[in-house]
């Protein structure tokens, strides 16, 4: 079987690492790529193709994990060329994906959940051909949510609903507790009932929410706009208080 | 050393099972007490005096733990009978243990964090006075917060900040995925980066709080009354989610 990748970014070079096995060739292309990817590239030792068009007309199964804004732009180049699965990883919106879908065959919409270089990273998948895809499960934890694509692309926003909310209410409750000169003893009341991890995820998140305060304040537009049917009451404040 | 109690609720009930010790003798009083409370205090076992005046005088450390209402009016009445240490264990605001400490010369604001019939319930203190129960840790975890009354209170509103608010966010969440037929799949995918008890835990949280959404509402407007010099955005959008 032969996987081919469009983009070859943190995702796809540690899902050839996961993906294992003599009956699986990998395929990609060095056109147009930056120099740090070529590098990887050469380095992962994975067969390359002149043109991408040639790795979507080769592959078995054709993988674009990219940028969330040329998601489109490479279904519309190449998912003509995909005989068999068109698989999308890239971080986009069920519109977006609707959009691909137009271009595509055999679309199948998917998420890595976790740190793929973690010990547990998922694979979430939907589209009437994921079915297909479930021979994955042999390497990385595969979940098939339903036939309806888009449906990972809303669990992706809801998931982030509930991250970035979450960020957002730390960030004000801990600054609240520095005033008091509390901060500590904050952490340690509810490490009590929260897990002996509260302290250090919390502070992590945090961190990683003040120093991506525009990229994530984008992502909850991004909610706020896809479930604009409901009122999203905490997530409005949450984007408010990023904006801070 | 004589423990005076002035209540006999669920937190003092345990606290005279967690505290054992042959140089402890506790006292209570079943003066005016409902009939469910006498029985309580006679299956216990524990000494009974005719009146709380009379546990008041006759105690090393007096424990008021009623009703957050009545903690002002237990301080007025019987604090100045209290020769030793008087701990207010009442969930009660850092304005009320100010007040309290009007009526009561050595006055230590404590609050006890965790289930009280859980394996590791935790008491936190402070107050000038507080160094001198800190030999309650032979029994139950004890933490010193500081010299300052109200301190623990102030952490506790701060606890109370945190967990009422991400209630809140959970039920927003979670009505979201629901709609779009996502709710297992919600807990699911958290749960892979959450914890293992995330749809548990998520669950008591959201019923614990559509339950008992009129105290949490009080609840929450006391902690924007607090800390009213800080705008806390998450704190008000979780009270307008819980009056929804």
């Amino acid at each position: 079987m032969i996987i081919g990748l469009i983009g070859f970014g943190k995702v796809l070079q540690n899902l050839t690492k996961i993906i294992k096995s003599d009956e699986i060739t990998f395929l990609t292309s060095t056109e147009n790529r930056s120099h740090k990817t070529i590098e990887a590239i050469e380095k992962s030792g994975i067969e390359v193709k002149d043109t991408f068009k040639q790795v979507a007309i080769d592959s078995d199964i054709l993988i674009s994990a990219n940028s969330p804004k040329n998601a489109l732009e490479v279904a519309k180049n190449y998912g003509k060329f995909a005989k068999g699965i068109y698989l999308d990883l890239n971080n986009i919106s069920p519109e977006t994906t609707f959009k691909i879908s137009q271009y595509v065959d055999n679309l199948v919409d998917g998420a890595i959940i976790g740190k793929i270089d973690s010990d547990n990273p998922s694979l979430y998948i939907c589209g009437e051909q994921s079915d297909e895809l479930l021979f994955l499960d042999e390497f990385i934890q595969t979940r098939k949510i339903s036939d309806n694509l888009g449906e990972v692309a809303i669990l992706k926003l809801l998931r982030s609903s509930y991250t970035k909310s979450l960020s957002a209410l730390l960030i004000e409750t801990t600054e609240t507790a520095k005033q008091y000169g509390l901060e500590e003893e904050f952490f340690d009341i509810l490490t009590l009932t929260e897990g002996d991890d509260f302290r250090q995820k919390s502070l992590s998140r945090i961190n990683n929410t003040l120093n991506n305060s525009k990229r994530k304040s984008e992502e909850l537009e991004e909610i706020i706009e896809c479930f604009d049917k409901n009122e999203l009451i905490m997530v409005k404040a949450a984007l408010k208080k990023l904006n801070q």
